[in-house]
């Protein structure tokens, strides 16, 4: 089945909205979703050279507004300020790593439930025990799981997770890629999805 | 009438695109648009310490796809390479901020046209007597204009209009603020137009 590569941060507010209509857009397309973790730490600042979205001023404060308005337009609840965003998206990010290699079959219901817990219910992954605090598929060992995300194989896989997504020019979450053409943005749905119903333009 | 405020950047190949769009916008919810010139090097450069869109490592790239892209979806003509961005957006500026205030039934046309200009015909404008390479509204005298863009009093309107701007937390172009509420990028003008029908959410 064809995919559509979904490339996002947990970091990111707008990944968490776009997570939850991103296999809906797939299926309607008969696609489905792989999932790439990437650290806006590494793209925005190191290689783009930017500030981090809500240190810069002005775009800040917009910033807050529009995820706040976005969450009310959209019924999505919002369990944190978006002044105080989640401490790390390190520890996730390596658990879904490691889940796309050793349990790919709980993949998509791990990214939901950790942008939840993060975005939701505002809860903080800094050590990976605490990824028990989020509502866990019980298709995964949720011991094993915190355990792979300790591991330097995690971590690994996270790093060359990351350098796939920059070397295919990612550079914000949330990107989906079609067929290799990039979507930058929850806002940039609605074109991917006249793409793939018109085979692109 | 209630207004639709449009606060832009010649340089913006967004603004562009908006600039095709929001009066309909406006008009849907018995608004009339008032045009606000501001300058992004003085907002991202300046105010928010950013590079250049386009100078930004794979954000460059990304827009430069992008744009190409959204003009062929809008067809809309796209008549310069995005990689070589109009030279500059100071005369055309304060030729509109002149307008606002001796010409003012002539401001819209006047930005369509010079947007048109450089954006769908790939015209510079380095100096005042460049504004007549524009398709300029006959409502307006050409050599009045041209004489006034290059007097101080232009000038003096557009620091004023790029302060005023910036005093209401714009920082990107196209942004619209309807009754203050501000909506950054030609890519909310759906929740814009939600935002206006349903009164705000």
């Amino acid at each position: 089945m064809p995919e559509i590569e979904f490339h996002f941060d947990f970091l990111s507010p707008y990944g968490y909205f776009a997570s939850k209509f991103v296999e809906e857009l797939a299926s309607r397309h008969g696609r489905k979703v792989s999932w790439h973790p990437m650290l806006l730490g590494v793209s925005v600042m190191k290689v783009m050279g930017l500030k981090p979205l809500l240190e810069t001023p002005l775009k800040g404060d917009y910033v807050r507004r529009d995820v706040a308005r976005q969450s009310r337009l959209l019924q999505l609840p919002l369990g944190r300020d978006v002044d105080r965003p989640p401490t790390s998206s390190l520890v996730p990010a390596r658990a879904v790593c490691w889940a796309k290699v050793h349990a790919p079959q709980t993949v998509s219901d791990l990214v939901r439930s950790f942008y939840s817990a993060m975005w939701a219910r505002g809860i903080d992954f800094n050590e990976p025990a605490d990824l028990l605090r989020a509502e866990l598929p019980q298709s995964v060992n949720h011991a094993v799981l915190v355990t792979a995300a300790g591991h330097p194989e995690a971590a690994q896989l996270l790093r060359q997770s990351v350098e796939l997504s920059i070397a295919k020019g990612v550079f914000g979450s949330p990107t989906i890629l079609i067929d290799g053409e990039p979507f930058w943005g929850f806002d940039r749905f609605d074109q991917a999805e006249r793409w793939m119903q018109v085979g692109g333009w």
